[in-house]
């Protein structure tokens, strides 16, 4: 579905069978991360022993597709939780690690698989349970980006992560799982406006702002939200969520997932970037750091949203 | 029971009751997050407002005690899973991040619990499952580590973290979810033999050696492992899985957890520094990065040992 959608040609590699080969759909995206992992080390002309580190994770409780994905990698592995925000989250904690001077290259991986998490956060597929129009469909997917501490000749045209911020955890008091836009949304109005608000820029002075999977009715709240603290958007705001499946594909609200973003960044993006119009973009990574257990337990949804700066170099 | 154990009366605050005067045991380790971490703020006499990051996790499905426990503290949160390594993943992460010099205090904040995890992981404990004598007793506990970018004096007596070492995965092999030890004590063996050799340092360099939760049986295996590799300890090895409980108190094989390592370094280590002759100490905060499905579809469990070196100020 995600290679039929309008950014299909752009990925580097898609496959028919959302089992990619293997038994289960965990060992699917498993399969997923090694492959994108082993993809990304390809193109950049290294090998993973070059790696100083790779930060990764994914939707999968203990997030065993990204650690049993990087295994056979053998590389130091640092993994994160940060729900659908992880990939936002990986750039950040990994581009300031850079700033120590003690690495040079590290990786980010992040990956989410639509059939292992409907299962583990929903319903079993096979009970073929109906989808409200507030539902997204999680990205199968898997993104990864390589960060190099210092420009070389290798890497010179490379995007350039200049700045950041680190979300807040902001509670949405949205109890509904199948509303997911509107449990993120409030975060990523947070941060973006408490970062507009320190930078003294405007969102007007970025090419793309870009948040990771609020969809169509989260990205709705989010500009309205904005616009209630006084940021205005041109048509320089755009959710990836809204633009992996098409009109015509009946994904309901968007795409959401930990690759929604990352998909969206590394498989397109990074691609047209040198020919588009594109020299500061902002990345507002949006995660809902619920679990199936707080649902439950009648908890209401708290959002999360990293901001990153990517920059022509 | 840990305020039972022989390192009970160092910690700043214990509870008779393991629900913490809330309804759910998840909501209790929350709760825990919440407490330690305004305690670590009460003992640094900074506000949450000064935090310029909290890294945290727990064993939790998408580490929930963390998130809902560090939301009401309105900070910036980064989240992380390194199952019991997340103590020490969090601290070398961390320590990087604040050499970039963009940071000037961050806290790392880890949690676990044992109710919670016994019937996320295992059995629920109304079933009475009888456990085998390699399973360890999963602390219920919480630990919080301020840092500090520069020495000032308010915190001129701190522990400093000069150095470190981002683990690898590695598969033991084992399958049996009882076994933890066995399973991560390849993993702690790699990481510091690789350590010892690159930094040219041996094990008596050190005045103390720690590995996070490798159990009693995982303990032997482990020195056994390193002295396969040429390494030998003296009797500066301790495991902080044997440290939590006393042999009475028939936990089997030891203590385990996130909290384990966080508990023994933040609510003991620390607070015996000064007085001890401690001026070397490595952590090696051992995590199995196993899921119960993982477990289900008979995957052996891979173990993951990150180090940091602590020094005397």
């Amino acid at each position: 579905m995600e290679s039929e959608g309008p950014l299909g040609t752009y990925f580097d590699f898609s496959s028919a069978d959302d089992l990619f080969g293997v038994e289960t759909w965990e060992n699917a995206e498993t399969e997923l991360v090694r492959q994108t992992l082993d993809c990304a080390l390809k193109k950049a002309q290294i090998t993973s022993s070059q790696l100083d580190f790779v930060l990764g994770g994914d939707l999968l409780n203990q997030c065993t597709a990204t650690s049993y994905g990087c295994m056979p990698h053998n590389v130091p592995y640092l993994g994160l939780y940060g729900a659908c925000s992880t990939f936002a989250e990986g750039l950040l904690v990994g581009a300031s690690m850079m700033e120590s001077a003690r690495f040079e290259t590290g990786g980010v991986v992040v990956s989410s698989h639509f059939s292992s998490a409907e299962r583990q956060y929903r319903f079993p597929l096979e009970y073929g349970c109906q989808r409200p129009p507030t539902s997204q469909r999680t990205v199968t997917g898997c993104g990864a980006a390589l960060l190099h501490a210092k420009k070389t000749q290798k890497c010179k045209d490379a995007i350039c992560i200049t700045g950041g911020r680190i979300g807040l955890i902001v509670d949405s008091k949205v109890k509904d799982a199948n509303h997911m836009g509107a449990a993120m949304a409030p975060a990523a109005a947070d941060t973006l406006c408490a970062f507009l608000h320190e930078s003294k820029t405007a969102a007007r002075d970025y090419d793309l702002i870009l948040t990771g999977d609020l969809g169509k009715i989260g990205a709705e709240l989010f500009t309205e939200l904005c616009a209630q603290k006084g940021f205005f958007f041109s048509d320089n705001y755009v959710d990836c969520g809204t633009q992996i499946f098409s009109e015509q594909q009946d994904v309901h609200a968007g795409a959401s997932g930990c690759a929604c973003s990352a998909i969206y960044i590394c498989g397109y993006l990074s691609k047209i970037w040198r020919n588009a119009p594109l020299f500061r973009v902002l990345l507002l990574g949006t995660g809902a750091l619920l679990s199936p257990l707080t649902v439950q337990q009648k908890h209401s949804i708290p959002g999360i949203a990293h901001l990153i700066v990517l920059e022509r170099g």
